[in-house]
Parts: structure tokens; C-alpha cells; sequence
């Protein structure tokens, strides 16, 4: 998918909502044990329920890879059910030497054929650019995220000015474009969304941590939003997790309007 | 493993070798390619034929999951197959936030029983941290890497002092001690050793990048050296495809030998 399809996607939903599918086989609903592949089940009610009010859904790569074999199959038909017109996050954090970045990138893009995935930037330009060479298909660059430890390095000033994570956005500018290049920025640090939008004032962000991690989706929203929404807003445990009885689905579906219609009001207001 | 028991495997075999298991099923031979499973086969001919002069296997997981649930199968059987005795190396640059990091060790771990992962430091404290709540198991964190970008962000001069490198180096020693955290080192860059063992004297390092990337074994051997030896060095490309007919496990047999021979020398000379 790109970026001008993208756009299209929020205007028509008015929505930036991303919901990410952190499927933990734990806290998912009893009665859906019974079913022979209880994570694509909850997935794809998750789904169901929520396609009206999402452009972008999020698995989280790690809660399919905890399964081994039988978790890459219920991650590949997620990604199939998942309707055409809407936009693929695989949060996988990938990153290596160039050679490997390309498997990464053939698992991702061939394998899965989802629209993009999340990169760790520590080895620099090599380990990003293979994953960059494929049409349409984007990264989504770690540049401030939302998490305690996310400080430890992130956050440590340079000697050449600002601190690492800016580093990252101005550096990560030379490997590739607006087309095919988003930012991963924790939305629990929204005052920094102003500094973020003027190294990088045309790329996509995509914020995690509204909802559990705490962030303020006004604020995400008043400091982080461009002329052509540049947002994607995560949301995976505050929507399917909301509710654990048989009718998680439509708590689901509530909980995922609920955002949507708040943010159909700030695009009325900032966009 | 525990680091006695490597020590142990690495005075008995008189080397400190791992195998990189980069599988990639476009550059194996081509008679392998009638068998079912062509990448298991491969690495099962390569295991058997270097088992005596490696300490350590390092699947890398990208060439594994670019193939989907197939990928994961022949990596299972892989991993299954590598001897108990020998270390093992889930080569897999993980790391997200905390309820994130436990599923990859879970994966890694639990399904695959690898005894080590490299993972990324980029998130901090909480992404590392899950995978060291594991008896016996082992963070093997990035610190300095032997790729081109790797000075894009590692080499990186910090306010207060030193590189990106090296405060990763000093603040991941808060998070776990030398039983279980080992780091990435790059091997072209041998001089930098010296200086890495003055932030890091007793932990063990895993250096890439000696052979097809062009690292020293003996320059890594005199500087990281410590007196449990300390090093695994790893050799992909120079040892499993060496050659490409028939005799494919026999060349890489005799170049895993090559390279123990060479490292008895070091042990020798250095330990």
C-alpha cells in the first residue's frame, strides 16, 4: 500500500487507529480453546469487529513466534484474513547485516506479504536498506519508543548536538523517503512530538502506547498530525483485551469506535 | 550451557569456533535439493562433518523464517539435531518491550531450546531483561558490529564521554552478569578489542565478521583473549560454503579444521 492509498484509507474511516494484535493465548477468552487454532479464532472476531474503525492492524511478531510452527501458521492466516484495503504492521523489530536484512525482508514482504515492518536502527544503514528495495512496502524505523528502557540510550546526548534518537530520524533521511520510510515515536513522550515533526515533518509515525502504556491521544494528535494525517495510532490491549467474556468481540468493536470518534474529531480540528 | 561448561567443550576441542548456520537454499548444492527437506539436509551433513573442531552453532534465524512454517521446521529439526554438548545461537537480533521480549525468549528458548540469542539494545533495560530471567540461558548483546553501518549510530561520540558502543557495553552490565550476558563484537575492527576489554575483561564475546568479512583471528585472539578464553568467533560463509559440489561437507570439515588448528595455536599462545 502507499502513502497516497493510505491517506485515502484514514479520510474514509476518519480514523488513524492501528489495532495491534498481541495474541496471547492466556488472556484471550476461555471458550475459544476449543476452536483447532484459538489465536487466528480471536484474531479474526478481533478483526471482524473492528475493520470498520481501523486502517492498520498490528501483530506482534513475538506472540506468534512464542508458538513456534504452529504460531507462524496462525500469523500467516491473520495477515490473509485481514481485508486488502487495510495497512499491515509487522512489529517484528528486525534488523542485521545486509544478507539478512534481506531474508527478514523476504519472510515479511514475499512470505507474508505484509505492507511493512518495524526496524531497529543500532546497525545502521546496511541492515535498513535491504528492507527498503522492495515497491510499496515500508519500514517503520525505532526512533523514540515508549517503553522505561527505551531512555537507557535513546535519550543520551551527542557530541556532534541533540540526542540519539534525533540522530536517527536526521541520519535515517538519506536511506530513504517519505514513501517508504515511517518512525516508531512513544506517544508517552507527546512534548517531544513537536521536536520529532521538525526533523521529520512529512513522514508517517506510528505511535504506540495509547492506552496501557499511558499516552494522551490529544496530545499525539495536536503535535504529531500533518497535512496528510502522518499518523497511525496503536492501540492492542486497551481494545482486545477489553473484555475476556464471549462477547469480547463487541467490547471489542466499542472500544475501537470509541478512538475512532475521537479521532474523527481531531482530524476535523488538526488535519 | 553454564560458562564452565563452555569452558570445558573449549579446552577440550582446543578450539573457541562457531559455526554460522546462514543457510540460504539458493547456495547450497544442488544434488541436496532432491531431499525433502533440503536446508536441514545441508546443515545436518555440515553439523555432522564440523562437530568436532565447533563449540558453538549459530542458526541465522532470517534465512530460516524467509521460507515461513517451512523455514521453522528444518530450524527446529537444526537445532535438534546440534549436539547438547555444543552452545548453541539463536542468531536473531530480538528486542521490544517487556511482555514483548518474554515471548521471543519464550520462543527461543522454551519451543527451540537454543542456549543463547543475540538481541538489540536499542529499547533499553526492560527489553533485555525477560531474557535473562532464564536459568543457564544467554543474552548476547550487540555492542560493536563488523558491518558497514554499523559507525552510523555505534560510534557515535556521547556528552559524557565515550561512544554509543561502549556505554552500551557499561550500562547492560547492570542487567546481568558475566553468566549470563555475552556482546557482539565485531572482528574488523580488532583494535577496538583492547579498549572492550577494559569496559568488559571477563565477559565472553562473539565475534563475526573473521573470514568472508575480513577480520584477524589473530588480532582477535591477542586482544579479546581472557583467561577462560572469552571468544566465540564465528565463520559462515568461509566454512559452509566453501565449496559447492558433493564434497561440500568434507571442504567445510577441513576448514572448521583449519580454523581450530589455528585457534589451538592462540590458546597456546594467549590463554
Amino acid at each position: 500500500m502507499n502513502r497516497v492509498e493510505l491517506f485515502e484509507q484514514i479520510q474514509k474511516k476518519s480514523s488513524y487507529l492501528c489495532v495491534g494484535l498481541d495474541t496471547d493465548i492466556q488472556k484471550i477468552p476461555k471458550h475459544l480453546l476449543d476452536h483447532e487454532d484459538p489465536i487466528f479464532e480471536f484474531n479474526k472476531q478481533i478483526i471482524d469487529a473492528t475493520a470498520d474503525y481501523a486502517v492498520a492492524y498490528k501483530p506482534n511478531i513475538a506472540f506468534y513466534e512464542a508458538h513456534g510452527i504452529e504460531g507462524w501458521k496462525s500469523l500467516q492466516k491473520t495477515i490473509k484474513y485481514i481485508p486488502k484495503d487495510i495497512f499491515t504492521v509487522a512489529d517484528a523489530k528486525r534488523g542485521d547485516i545486509g544478507n539478512t536484512s534481506k531474508m527478514y525482508a523476504r519472510a515479511f514482504f514475499e512470505q507474508m506479504d505484509c505492507d511493512s515492518i518495524t526496524v531497529a536502527p543500532y546497525m545502521g544503514e546496511d541492515s535498513v536498506k535491504p528492507f527498503l528495495e522492495f515497491d510499496n512496502k515500508w519500514v517503520i524505523l525505532l526512533a523514540l519508543t515508549s517503553n522505561a528502557g527505551g531512555k537507557d540510550f535513546q535519550n543520551l546526548g551527542l557530541n556532534k548536538g541533540g540526542e540519539l534518537y534525533e540522530e536517527v530520524l536526521r541520519k535515517s533521511q538519506e536511506w530513504g523517503n517519505t514513501d517508504q520510510m515511517m518512525y516508531v515515536v512513544g506517544a508517552t513522550r507527546a512534548e517531544a512530538l513537536k521536536n520529532i515533526r521538525r526533523i521529520v515533518p512529512e513522514h508517517f509515525l506510528l505511535v504506540p502506547g495509547v492506552g496501557a502504556q499511558g499516552g494522551s491521544l490529544e496530545e499525539v494528535s495536536k503535535y504529531g498530525m500533518n497535512s496528510h494525517c502522518g499518523l497511525l495510532v496503536n492501540s492492542s490491549r486497551g481494545i482486545i483485551y477489553a473484555d475476556s467474556s464471549e462477547d469480547f468481540a463487541t467490547v471489542a468493536a466499542q472500544k475501537a469506535k470509541e478512538l475512532q470518534q475521537e479521532m474523527a474529531g481531531y482530524l476535523g480540528k488538526y488535519l
